[in-house]
Formats: structure tokens, sequence, C-alpha cells
């Protein structure tokens, strides 16, 4: 099989590579950069010199003849590229916003944009796997999750079943999150003598993972209100999501109600307390769930790697569904200690 | 004036040490150790050399003839030393956790030890200036808050005003640390391999300073119900601590009436976003406050060095205003950038 | 085939799990530990959860029916043990350093411990397979070498070809490790609050591994003397390894003669200036070469992960060579970026 | 004494500020900045809030009334307003490059500009107390050193007594830094996840302070060759620096010689092994030395903070010097532990 990775000169490009080239069904990788044409994707990503020397491609979507594309653009791009590609036949996993929200307005309003592709916002499918896996199998447009979102939706999608015990109003969504979710190009936010040492809350009532959060969930939990804070730690790779949320849910064992909402899924694994490092550079989602009955407080807190599990890693699990794969097709790297 | 530092060789004991050297009432420092007694503190502080040189001392609470003793002791220690103290006349500023609840049998339900001075309880003044400046000023025994706890409270303190308006029942503090509020005592759990590149929550329901912030807190805001989720991060210094809470808010403008409730405070610096960086190793708190109208989520966010306004600082300002010192006297060293 | 890893709680022994598990010519690990019997691996080395969940057994040397083991023990353990083993024809990798130096008494005084195996010393072959691919081959006792000396001998190697033009006296290795090379024991040393934000030289004139890089760089490079430095940085993987030399080497091209020289190495990549981070969690070595004419001075860098090619995947790598595998077998996983 | 600050924008400038304010004798502080001006210091620097809320002015050569002026701009500008800020009277103190090499040719194949006031370098006095002090005193204008040159002379120092027994062609100075000595503009270089779990030697041959080292060095260590080699470690603040020399040196004490050269010193410590974060945020220079006669290497380790005895610290101390202060003011804060 054929993969096109648009715009392979980031860090979830480089994420997308890497994966894809473990991937048993995949083999012919084409990575593209408009930056960075012509140099060897192992001069940008040093880490895969020796290992895939190929050299960066001009991105033309009339000549992509791949069976699989995914693009790792700015959003506002990928609408005008997808429709393109679809014609061709190709699939798509965009691993972007722009096909995220159901609603152009919405989109508009949080992005600043108007949507040139209205119309494939029906056909895209939201690409967590946990909640879309069937609809996921038979889509030709996959848009893949934001990362704190996928952290936020692995944490509340099992509360959907607690018989509306949940104050819908009131969930507090308290992130914090490695700097290469910023991606690879530098800024005062990401210096390092800004970081290291620090912790910085931002974007607190406007990050645009918010809506996002709340625009999938209200189809889980109805009128569900996310309040969502995003911090800065002085890490790398992760998020580590805690999500608060208040009720009367001492009817429940709430820990085993997890364990087996998600005992099928491959990439989930409960477990008491959860700690980024465990899930750093894989695609697994580690997660534990708390109930104070005293407070009527339920905290479950998720960890990713905010690149994989919250980008690239995720993109290839879409895929691998898309193409009837096996899900852990290119994603089987072990997590490491320390 | 003289001070005794009892359990010198601690981190809160070097800064203690750091702040008095400063301190321009102060010109007698005797620090004690049971472990190192005999060596030179600046061969366990080695940031000292040639700064303070003496030797520590054993503790021997019938000779002690300081004028301040500051007890940096693990909880259990303080409540035996601290009556033959006061008995001497000495002013004592606790850094424990012996007199900062003011129910022996809710102490002796956290820490698992019978009270053994109950006596001194009501004596003893909780030393958060912003709270009980008036009450310090008269106190002979003085317990240091927690360094969540303080970083809590400052953030909750304004609202005590609000008309409970605040639905007090759901209240949500989740604060990430660094790893020197556990102390210079190497544990698994703060090895550098497993802290680094990591986010480790801990103790998520059954942290020792919750039971703290919302004893303290009650007095403040009536029936608050504190769910109190703690983080390790890989930093040495330095809470960030964000406080959620949720009520109609619209007729306040939270800002103001934060800048207002704390604008005399020496060491209280509001703020749009607070970091811990820029409180790191002094004693001001930093702090920001938002409202959300749209899901009435009013967010409060506390950055403190833990082991300054958290600790040894807070400790040197409350021995500063039961002495009638300038609070300042000691502690006007400059946050740094970066 | 069998494998058994004795002392499979440490840093090593949970990095030889993860290898192996990829192993295809590996189907059954058992992983012994004398501390953690009876409990699963994956509870103390959790980044394990659902990947290898069977527990540590407890290390029986009359009982072990493996192919391979590998001693991931303390020195003094393994000249105990390896006899046993060998003489039930089980091949063995030992990552201690017991059988490193040929010479009994040199191991005395450097370790401080009578060998108590002497006659094994000539049997056992250094496990560099850069060095010794040949003699691995059909050993059946593998000195793992030590992982800063890995990373030393790595770079000097190359050097022994030099006709004689470096001044063999005067070298200088200058190298920064990460804090898992000191294990998964917590210390003062490796206490996070110590390390974090810190550079902490040790062992300046008297580490175990300088008397090891001069004991087999001596039959490469004739009577060299290593001027050895190591330095503790805040970094949980790898050694950044800095080889000064002199000589007057105009003559000779030393980047295309190293190039050369690592040419058909399956995890040695040559390149302009390495970092540790491109070879994190990987069995690579980079390795760049720098040449001043002015002053005569030679530079080369290496780097490398000291958990994998300084230790676990390295003896996997010798492990393969020892049963005539491909030698990437279980090491194929890529580094990453960032 | 009024002082003027130009480039406070940068991390130097933050620094000058700092310790400025602390300082008995200043009591006017304006910082220009070009970019800044109008806003408020303590927007760029959000430490210095309610510490130093004065916005940043204009710089305009001709209007300036201070004692003293810092220079804290980009190498080639300081060149060009030193002699009108000299003409008026005013002491200045450049802490870029234009003045601290005497060869104009030298400076120009180093820095690439050809000098505008060449007139100046035999005026100029190179700014390292432990050097020059007596010529400081009566200097008009000094030439702060480079932050990886003091930490390199003040190893290199008392090495000039030792009767020529050095091999001066052979001197390796290994040299990490932390990331704020590359400023506050952020780079590829130095964004966050490039640097934190990496170790990242760069320009190994050709940095810049390499021969500023062998020229100040020259004059105290005839014909010393100096082999540098810098490496960016994940630490905002400090310089570990170690410096190998090769000679008979058993006749001599190392320990003593350095401990007797040095003990007038108010920032020199001598100690058995420095750590960067006994320094940190500090005007001290921590120094061990240690001789291994087996091998006749020398080594001689230092531990500065880049921004302080690196550059800001050093600065105010060169004022302290020209101004006839005690050398200390505005030095006095204390390291820290943690």
């Amino acid at each position: 099989m054929k993969v096109t990775i648009v715009g392979g000169s980031g860090y979830t490009g480089s994420e997308l590579v890497r994966f894809l080239i473990e991937h048993k069904k995949v083999d012919d990788i084409t990575a593209t950069s408009r930056t960075h044409m012509g140099k060897k994707v192992s001069e940008v990503h040093q880490n895969l010199k020796g290992i895939y020397d190929e050299e960066f491609q001009e991105f033309k979507e009339d000549r992509v003849d791949s069976d699989v594309v995914f693009l790792a653009v700015p959003h506002g791009e990928s609408m005008r590229v997808a429709p393109k590609l679809l014609s061709k036949g190709i699939k798509v996993v965009d691993l972007g916003a722009d096909f995220r929200l159901k609603d152009a307005m919405l989109y508009e309003s949080v992005y600043g944009l108007k949507h040139e592709s209205p119309e494939l916002l029906e056909k895209a499918v939201y690409g967590l796997p946990e909640l879309n896996r069937k609809k996921i199998k038979t889509a030709k447009l996959v848009a893949n999750p934001g990362c704190f979102v996928t952290a936020a939706l692995l944490s509340l999608l099992p509360l959907g079943n607690l018989k509306n015990k949940i104050d819908a109003q009131k969930i507090v969504v308290d992130a914090d999150t490695g700097t290469s979710g910023a991606g690879i190009n530098p800024t005062e936010f990401t210096h390092h003598s800004e970081v290291d040492g620090n912790l910085k809350p931002y974007k607190v009532t406007g990050h645009r993972h918010q809506p996002e959060i709340e625009h999938i969930i209200s189809g889980v939990i109805e009128g569900a209100r996310i309040s969502f804070t995003p911090t800065l730690a002085p890490i790398t790779r992760g998020i580590l999501s805690r999500t608060h949320y208040f009720g009367d849910l001492d009817e429940f064992n709430l820990s085993k109600h997890y364990e087996k909402f998600y005992q099928k899924e491959p990439f989930v694994r409960m477990c008491d307390i959860p700690y980024v490092k465990n899930v750093a550079h894989t695609n697994y989602c580690d997660m534990g769930v708390h109930y104070d009955r005293e407070r009527n407080h339920g905290l479950t807190i998720s960890a990713i790697d905010n690149l994989v599990k919250g980008a690239s890693g995720q993109a290839v699990q879409n895929m691998n569904i898309m193409c009837g794969f096996r899900e852990e097709y290119g994603l089987k790297n072990i997590p490491t200690h320390p």
C-alpha cells in the first residue's frame, strides 16, 4: 500500500513516518514539505538517519497516487485539498481541525475562517475509534481528534452510560501538556528557558479544544458543559488530563464500569493512577478513575502521548480501521521504564 | 535577636537559614540537626559555603535561649516540644502539621497520631497572614500552613465575600507541585529517572492537605467541600494551583474584587496568568482570576514557591508579624527571569 | 527459544524484557527478582501493563532451563552464578562487571572483591560487537561492556589504525550521563530536586569505568592512558561522550576514516554532531568526528542510550551474535523526534 | 547614582535590573529597549511586577545623563555607541564582545565585522576582576568577558604560576551550558522540545569564545592553545566547565595552590566538586581541582551562572570596582538548596 504524508516536516509528520515504516502493509511512504522540499527527511528528523533517507517531495494534489493520504497541515489547508483527493478515491486522514466540527458556523467562530468544504462535514467521520469505530470502517475522510480532546473524551465516554447521574453542567477538565503539542516552530512560549522549571497555564478560557470537546461529548452526555484549562508543563511528550465531575454515583462501581467499557480496546489500559511516562512514544491511553463519596466527586485521569494517541498514532489507528487492517499494525512499540 | 531552627538539615531548614541571614533584626542563628550534628551546615547545604559555615547543633529544648524557634521537624514532634519552649517565653513557628487543625480528633484521623498537646490547639494561630494577620501579631505559637493549602486558601479567601453565590459543595482544586515539597530524603517517587519527563498524580483522594484546606476555608465559605488532586511535576520549586468553582457571578467583577482584596498585601500579586517561575525562590504568590459566564465557571490560579510562601518564607513572614517587624524583612529577594 | 533475565526488576531488566518481547526468535521469557518475586513484572514496570503481565520468579540456578541467561545483577554475583549456568550448556550474557577485565588482580583492585571464577576470565568474551564480533559468535560467556565504556571505546576504536600518530598518553574522555545509569534505587545523588537544573561531576578521578576503558583500548592503541571525567546531567536517558586526542593527523581524513571503519555496522551512524535524543530508547550509537589542525586536536563525539547500546540493547545484540541471529532482531525500534 | 541599561529587554538586561535594584548606591535605573519602548519592564520581565514597573525608554546616546551605562546589545553596536558615551565622561561596561579582543584584525576575523573604534581597544580593560582588578579601578570602558570565557579563565589563571610545567599546547576545555546563554529570542536550537532530555554539542571547533579564551590566557600561560567544546544542556542557568591539562605537577599541591590564589576573592569558592545549582542566580564561581599523578592529568572544574558571573553579575562587580564601591554591592543574594 502507498501512503503520502502531506506536511511531513513537523513533529506529527515525523511520527507518522516512524509508525508507517514499521507497518507491514505499507510499502511506499512519500513525505511532502513545502519548506524542506528536496532535503532528506533524515536531515530534518535526524532520528531517522539511515532508517528513512528519502527526500521530501513537493505536494501536488493532482499527482498523488497513494491509497491513503495523511494531512498534517495547518487548519484551513485541509478543507481546500481534501475534496480533490477524495474525488480520486483516496482515503484521507486529516490531523488538523478542518473536519472535526460538524457545524460550519462553529468552525468559523472557533477558527476565524469560513469553511470552504462544508459539504464534507457530514461525510467526515470523527476519528476517535473508541467512539466511532464502526463509522470509521467505511469512512473515506476521517477527522483525527485534537490531542487534549482525545484525552478528555476517553475520560468522559463511559460517563454517558450513567443514567444521567452526572451534573453535566459542571464538568472540569484540567490538563497538562508537553511542549511538542505546540509543534516544531520555535516561539517565546515554548523557548526552553521559559519552559524549564515552569508551569504555564494558557488560553485558560479560550482554547480551541474546548468547543471540540463539548461538541463531541454532547452526543454522549446531553447538555455537557466543559470547563477546560490547559497548562504547559516542562516535558516534551504527554498529556495528563484530570476530568472532574459531580453526581451521586454511589450505586455504580466506577472502576469496574470503566474496565468493562474499555475491555476490548487495544489501546486503553485501566490502572490506578496513570503517569504520562508509561505511555510516552506509544499509542496507549492509561486511565484511572476515583470516586469520593463524601463529596460526590468523580475524577478520571487519562494519560496519553499528545503526538501519538493524541495525533499520529491515532491517525494510523484510523487508517488501519478504514483499510480493514489490525488496529495495532505499526503501533506495537512498547513503552519504556524509565 | 536570636533564632533557632530545629531540623535545619532539610530543605525548609536550608531556606530558613537563607532568609534569616538576610534579616536585619536577626543576629544569631542556630541550626540543629539530629543526623548532621557537628557537621557544618554548609557541608549539607553546599550553597551556603562561605556564607554560613556554622555547625549543626544538638537540639536540647531545655537550653534554647533564642527569642524565636522555628520547628522544621516531622509531624508528631512539634506537639512534644512546643509546650516547653512556650513556657520559657519563646515564640514558636511550627512548619509542621501539629497545630494547624483546631480539632484533635481530626488531627488524629488525618495523621494517625493522638495529639499530645491538645490544650495548645486553641492558642495556636493558623499562620496565613492574609487571613489571620491580627491574631498572628499577638500569637506565641503559629502553625505555618501547608504548601498546597497556602496556594489553595489564597485563591479561595476572596470568594468568602461573594454573598454565597458560589456552589460551596463543588469546589475543585487541581494543583501541580515540584519535587522539593517531598523533602530532602530520596524516595522512588521522587527519583529523578521516575520524575523527569513525567507527570504523576498521587494521593488523589487522600492527601493530608485536603482536610486542612476544608478545615480552614469552612470558616470563610460556609460548608465548603474541596475536591483536591495533587500532581507531581518535573520541577524542583513551585506549586501551580487551579481552583475551579461554579456560581452566577456575573454581577461581580472578579478581577477587581481580587485586586481590592489583596491590594495591601506585600506578597500577593494579581496578574493575568501566573507562572511558577515568576515566584520561584521568593515569597510572592502570583494570582489570576477568570470567569466564563457561559458556564458559570470561575477559575483562580495561584503560583507560589512551595518552600517559600508555602513554607519557610511564610514562616519568616509570620515571625516578622509576631515580632512587630516589617513583613518584608529577610524576604526581599527578587524573582528572576528566566 | 527460552531466555531468563536474572535481576529483572531494575532498569536494565525492564529494557531486556522490552527488547525480548519484540524478538522473533524468543518465545519464552522468564524474569527473576529477589525483591519482587511473585509480583507481576508489570506492577514494577508499569509501562508493561497488558504487554507482559507474568510474575517475577525466584532464581534457582539449578532449575534454569533457558537457552540464554542474562545476568543483570550487582557485580560480585555473576562470578558465583555463571559457572553453574555454563556447565549446563546455557549461554550467558553478563551485564555486570565481573568478566569485563581479563586480569583478576585488576578486578580486585577496582571492585574490592576477590574474583571467585578467575578461570572464566580467559573464556569470557568482551561483548563489544564492533571490536569482538568474531569471538562473540562462538562465545559461551559474554561480558557486556559498561555504558560509559561503550561510548568511549566506539569513539576510540578507529584511532587504532592511525599509525601511532595519536599521543596515546593524553587522551581525555569527558562524558555526561543521564540518571538512569545509576539504576532504579533512589539515592540523594539522583534525587530529582538535586538533579533538576544541575550538572554534577562525580568520581572525577576514580570511576570504575576508567580502568575498563584503558584495559580494553590498550589492545588497540598501545599504551593508551585515558583521563575520564563523568558528569551527571538532568536527563534520564543517554550518554554524550567527548573524546579528545592530540596528534598530527593532517594526512588523514578523519571523517572518511570513521565512515569506512563503521560502514557495515548496523548500529553505528556517523553524522556531524550527535545528540543523545536522536538515539534515546534505541541501540544506535551516533558519532561525529572533528579535527582542528591548528591545535592538532581531534574530537570524537558519541551519543548512546546508556540503557540500550550501553547495556540491555547491546546484550541482546550479543545474544543475537552468539546464536547466529540477525543482529537487529528485537532492536528495530526507531528513535523519535522530538 | 544613575545608571542606564541599554538593551534591557533581554535576559542580561533583566538580571542587571535585578541586581541594581538591590544596590545601595544606585538610586535611578533607566532601561532602554528598541522593541519594547513604552512598555513596562515588568510586562516583559514579569518577575519584576510590583518591583520595577518603570517603562522601557528609547536609547538616545546624546541625552544619557547617567553615571554608568551598561551596554547589553548585540556585538557591533557597542563600538558605535561607546565613544560618544565616554566623551561625556560616562563610565561604560560593555557586556558584548566589541572590546574584549585587543586586536582589531582578530575581532574582524572572529565576528566578521570591521572594528569601528579600534582606538578604544587599548583603553578598554578586560573586565575579569580576578585578573585585572587594578586596571578596572581606573578604567572608563570595561569589556565584560564572555560567559564560557569567565568559567575557563578562572580555571586557568592559577596555572600561570606553575613554572611552565603545563603542556600549554594541549589544554582542553569542555563546557556545558544552560539555554539562557543563547538569549531570550526563540530558535530551533533552544526550542524546549529539542532541548529537553537532550545534550547537544555545537560549534565544536568554531565557537567565538575559543579565540577569546586563548587571547586572554596567552598573557598568563605563554603559547596556550585551548581546544574548546561547548555543549547545550537541558538547564536554564549555569555553565559547568571542565579544564584538562597535562604536566608533571607532582611537586605542587594543586588544591592549596588554588585556595591561596583565590583566597581573597569575594566570589570564588574552592570546593571538592562544584555543581551549577550551588551558584545559580548568584555571582559565585565554585571551583574544584584534581590531579591524577599516574596520567599527569590535571582537571579544574568551574561552575558559574552564565547570566550572573558570566554576564550581568560580573558587570555590576566591574561597576563596583570602577566606582570604588564594595564589590559585593547588589550581588549579595544567596544561592539556594535545592
